[in-house]
């Protein structure tokens, strides 16, 4: 049996405004006044702890002197009690007690401000305007919050993702110091409201579709072929959330983009993927949302809308064209102004597009992980793999079958007889993983392995890893043996 | 009873000539020849196959593609066997069969890299030049090379020592990648050599104290004044490595600094003692070289020593200047080459002088506290303490007795009843920990502390630590409930 994979951002860039789609999954529910709980608390009084825990935890940081962060730094856990009364510490409030725990300030306070979001812009989008509920938020049973300025999500994360986010830290920490260019999840906090014996957990990230662009296709892509088409009631909805079989049926000829900007996309995602990998991480996606510049100019809104994205986003990085050219806002201020942060292609047809993207769902590799290790490999191969070929067909994917070169134009008599069954025989080959063309970059599956000369045998050179349990071996599942006559053979780190 | 703490770097400067200072000393012997070994393997033969071993790590690396540095590399083992009668992949060579361990090469290469060492160099004076080994290598029992350019030090170290580095790993990139000005050991590589079933492991570590520059005094300096005084053996040395009571002795209004300087080594002081109470390092050293411009002048030899150091040293951030300064040659180049990468200071009689440091002997906190937990702490609390106390002392010492501000003047009336008694008197304020002179910097002490109203319980704001058994108390232990009426509590890490 398959785990259904749905898109725990679908629907966002709809705020709530209809009850109607509304339901009651996991700890999402609805009380009588038709206001969502979630663990049964009230979504206005979540959203009201929320704002003064961040409220009290951001200032209180500010009064700590700045200093280098430490590896403890990670573990550490910041608790307050507000009492509704109020306290010396703390106002009072109609929410009835509750205790807010911020998870390593410190490390956060950091990436928050690698990011380029200073103290006092964190606390004034998420504290001092409005939380907007998004509705339509999917099948994972998470509440989702955007603050009022589109620049923050806030998402409702179970215990073992809280606790897989914070062993990921370290990782994190490395990854934004030496890779600015990344389409991963950016985290700004990770905290927890506790009231009655509930216990609330919440990550702050950064909001992929901002509601100031108007989306006109919107896709959730993980390389897999097996049940990824968008359910019947789905595509009723006004922007349905498609998924691979949907991309592969509408737009067979992916989508094309100038070399530079491929080249840096497919870089990045083979990074992302690698790091990812090295995590055990599986089963994340790429949201996409695609923005027509031809149709947007029919509707005649882009002008509202451009002037409201300018005065949004203010974090560094976090448009997809700064995701990929790991270049900070301001130092391209034509070009991210006229793009708005997405990144320019076309279909087939020519339509002039703005993508927008980001890897999202990356912490729920720990459930999933449980549920692959009680069931046997056998029930599910093709939508639970091992990481690294998770890894492997999520990139072939995306750079071979969603995003092309430009330049690489199809005759017209090859594109009749294409299609989609071209596109799916294609999205196969990523699956099985026998793909035999050149890979467009360095393929990261070389990345730890020492390629010796065939006649050397195993104890003159070999890799061995000290004393860890949950090493990854980083070989790419798709070398095989009798690939071709090279005399070369992959020893792996064990 | 204490633990003798010797300098396992005294003697350097002095490359091997006599026979008379070797001395049997832990895996340290001699042979019939008057040959050194380590393990009972000659120094020729270790110096041979670290020579092979490197070219062959060093040259396999280049081969793989530039990545990222993962979690996991810091745990990598690359092993490779070198044959006397050579292999396909070693040449030969006549120093027996050996086996040659790179540990975590990815992550070595990086720090190389950060610290601008170009791997053709890294090579070239390794292992196109002869090594030289340094005699009179302390009570350590470690063998000490240094390479022909004077660039790197190679030291055996113990196999709890090597453990203890690759533990360090992961913090000793996060310090790398946010903090510049430091004066830990800058760690270029680790391996081991094994052959006969004995493990030598060696650290490629930065070379303090040049040779090419001529050091008029050698400190090693801990903030202890328990037994650290040089032995009469050590000061008919042709250059002692004196100790803390020796430098009140001679130098008893410290080392005159400018106010610039002197508040860029505190402050680089100050962090990295942060860093190594993080990490429960304790019994570290400040190793000082003192090169006596006025001195040198009269000995008329500097001359000779600027050309070769100019073209000696060639890593990043290496010098003491640009330690503490954080800026890597090049930027500014004419101090450089005035100083020799020196910090200028002056001593009470106005003597212009060149002051080399740098903190040394932090691999060896893991058997000192082994020890220290066998022993009861009542035996001896003046040279094991804490990591905390040691620290703060540490730095008070460096700070206050050690380094002083050039503009405060002492009067001279006050400088006839200073000398040794109030400088031994300062040192024992330290020692203590009971000085209440306001510190120079923000005091690290409060880093990981949240002041709160005295008024609030415990319960309303505490800070916690996820199930880590490592976990570790920031707090100073200075600090004392009773220290004055500022209503404030510190409420530390659990």
């Amino acid at each position: 049996i398959s785990l259904p994979e749905m898109a725990s951002l679908e629907g966002l860039g709809s705020p709530s405004s209809s009850q109607t789609n509304k339901k009651t999954i996991g700890h999402r529910g609805i009380d009588p006044t038709g206001e969502t709980t979630y663990k049964k608390t009230t979504s206005s009084a979540l959203k009201g702890a929320i704002q003064l825990g961040i409220a009290h935890t951001v200032g209180s940081l500010s009064q700590k002197p700045e200093r280098d962060v430490l590896m403890q730094d990670f573990e550490v856990v910041e608790s307050i009690f507000f009492p509704s009364e109020g306290s010396n510490l703390t106002p009072g409030h109609h929410h009835g007690d509750f205790r807010f725990k911020t998870y390593a300030p410190i490390a956060f306070r950091y990436f928050r401000e690698m990011f380029g979001i200073r103290p006092d812009d964190y606390l004034y989008s998420l504290c001092n305007e409005p939380l907007i509920e998004l509705s339509n938020s999917g099948a994972s049973g998470s509440l989702f919050y955007v603050s009022s300025d589109d620049e923050f999500i806030i998402k409702t994360v179970q215990h073992k993702e809280a606790e897989f986010l914070q062993k990921l830290l370290p990782g994190y920490f490395m990854n934004l110091n030496q890779n600015k260019r990344t389409l991963l999840p950016k985290f700004y906090g990770l905290y927890c409201v506790q009231s009655g014996g509930k216990n609330i957990r919440i990550v702050v990230m950064n909001n992929l579709l901002p509601r100031a662009v108007p989306m006109h296709l919107k896709y959730d892509l993980k390389g897999s072929t097996y049940k990824r088409r968008a359910s019947p009631k789905e595509r009723n909805k006004s922007l349905p959330t498609y998924k691979d079989l949907d991309f592969i049926q509408d737009l067979p000829d992916g989508l094309l983009l100038e070399n530079d900007h491929y080249n840096a996309l497919c870089k990045t995602i083979q990074r992302d993927c690698l790091l990812l990998q090295s995590f055990k991480i599986m089963d994340y996606s790429l949201l996409m949302g695609v923005h027509s510049v031809d149709r947007a100019g029919e509707e005649a809104s882009t002008a509202v809308h451009d002037h409201r994205r300018a005065q949004g986003q203010k974090a560094l990085y976090c448009t997809a064209m700064e995701a990929i050219q790991g270049e900070a806002k301001g130092k391209t201020p034509p070009q991210s102004n006229e793009s708005l942060g997405g990144i320019p292609a076309r279909n087939s047809k020519g339509e002039r597009l703005l993508i927008f993207i980001g890897i999202i769902d990356i912490l729920q590799s720990y459930r999933k992980m449980c549920v692959f290790s009680k069931i046997t490999l056998l029930q599910d191969t093709v939508s639970v793999h091992r990481p690294g070929f998770y890894a492997d067909r999520f990139q072939k994917f995306m750079c071979n079958t969603v995003f092309r070169k430009m330049s690489l134009k199809t005759s017209p008599s090859k594109k009749i007889r294409a299609g989609v069954v071209s596109a799916v025989r294609k999205a196969n080959t990523a699956v099985s993983g026998q793909s035999h063309q050149p890979q467009p970059l360095d393929a990261p599956s070389s990345a730890n392995v020492i390629q010796t000369n065939a006649e050397q045998t195993h104890t003159d050179q070999d890799t061995t890893r000290l004393s860890n349990s949950s090493a990854v071996s980083l070989t790419s599942e798709t070398e095989k043996p009798g690939d071709g006559g090279r005399k070369l053979k992959t020893v792996t780190v064990k």
